[in-house]
């Protein structure tokens, strides 16, 4: 796989009402976000948005120029409600029909029998569009220049995730070390913001947990560079020891 | 509680790099849309920023105008990383500093003693923002106008909306009808667009399900009109009557 030398970005746009109305609760911005953090690739924004045609288009075409990477979640299936296909082909000004490749596909896998009226709009894409295959259930995603469309339905977009490797560029992969502790946040703030202060460079997190009775707070160092996490990390551990011993 | 006859909106601003580094699966959004669907308030957009004041201000000031609520969740704790305060204080051209009413709540619960740097800053709050009180913890969240801002610990978010109802405005409840199927989406794919074409009112989705070995669709009526959907849900009964009887 190439690897580029700068940062490599991306925003996620997960499309759908089910997720605005609090009917389904998002799991793609998780399984992406890792999956691209392996890439070395940086999520560094995520919108839902509605099944609008104007809020698809607006927000592709806004992101789009903004992140190395696009990558939308949902509105690809049969329905009236997939409109994801046709707003892409919209925001890039290309002609939205029956894509050669993606219909000889699905008529394959379906047979010629069954494949119906709602089978063939899933062949319908942005003309030129790459197709991204689907080893679960056929239907595929597409490409169009850095914009990549995935399924909604967690286990199929996973499942297309490792055809997709080689066509994406990362930076340096992007590392993280927890340390978990037996303490407050409020415990911890100052000295644990003067060492964020001598580590510019390093996303310092802090997150309380509730675990089975137990209180806590994660600390999470992230960057791409080992050598600077493991140097704050001994920090870390040198103002717990003096903190708490 | 007060109730307005026109479609009333909100936006939700997740606030965490650790939604998008995918360390955490976010819940926030589910919890607070069906929240806000109760009280007749439509979730419209969604967007998940990192923890940087740039970024905070901008969506902030970006969606504030667009809609008629404005929730943040996160950033209002005591660690380095929790920026919300400030950024909402300078998105509002507001003045940062100790609220006193803030102070002294927080002070009552920790005690004098405990009351330490990390949280006396929980106490720095945009001038004049309203508190939005917090039984689990007391660190209270705050309204600058439209802007509600939560903290991003799902249970203690949600502890903190009981308190919050008479602070909205909300319009006609978002009712919604679901009828779960035993087909795929694209053997139902044409009528159910025809439905939607003569139900334009009316928000209908299709979803499908994989449970149990099962494979189905759900069709997700959504609207305030509940005659309509009672209506339309009539037409889909007699379309699965004609379709699979």
């Amino acid at each position: 796989m190439k690897k580029a030398n700068k940062k490599i970005t991306a925003a996620i746009i997960i499309i759908g009402n089910e997720i605005l109305s609090g009917r389904t609760q998002d799991i793609n911005v998780m399984n992406l976000s890792k999956w691209l953090n392996q890439l070395g690739v940086k999520v560094e924004e995520v919108r839902i948005v509605p099944d609008t045609e104007i809020a698809i288009v607006h927000t592709v075409n806004f992101l789009k120029k903004r992140f190395n990477y696009i990558f939308t979640t949902g509105g690809i299936g049969p329905t009236h409600d997939d409109i994801t296909s046709k707003s892409i082909a919209k925001a890039f000004n290309l002609k939205y029909g029956k894509h050669e490749e993606a219909y000889k596909l699905l008529e394959n896998y379906y047979g010629p029998k069954n494949f119906n009226v709602g089978r063939r709009k899933m062949a319908k894409l942005p003309e030129k569009s790459t197709l991204i295959l689907n080893p679960s259930s056929a239907a595929p995603g597409f490409i169009v220049k850095n914009v990549f469309c995935l399924p909604g339905v967690p286990s199929i977009l996973k499942s297309m995730l490792g055809g997709l490797k080689n066509k994406i560029v990362g930076g340096k992969k992007i590392l993280s070390k927890t340390i978990n502790l037996s303490t407050l946040e409020s415990e911890i703030a100052k000295p644990l913001e003067k060492i964020q202060i001598k580590y510019k460079k390093l996303e310092i997190g802090s997150y309380p947990f509730f675990k089975k009775g137990r209180v806590g707070v994660s600390i999470v160092i992230r960057s791409t560079n080992k050598s600077l996490i493991l140097k704050c990390l001994k920090d870390i551990e040198s103002l717990i020891k003096k903190k708490f011993n």
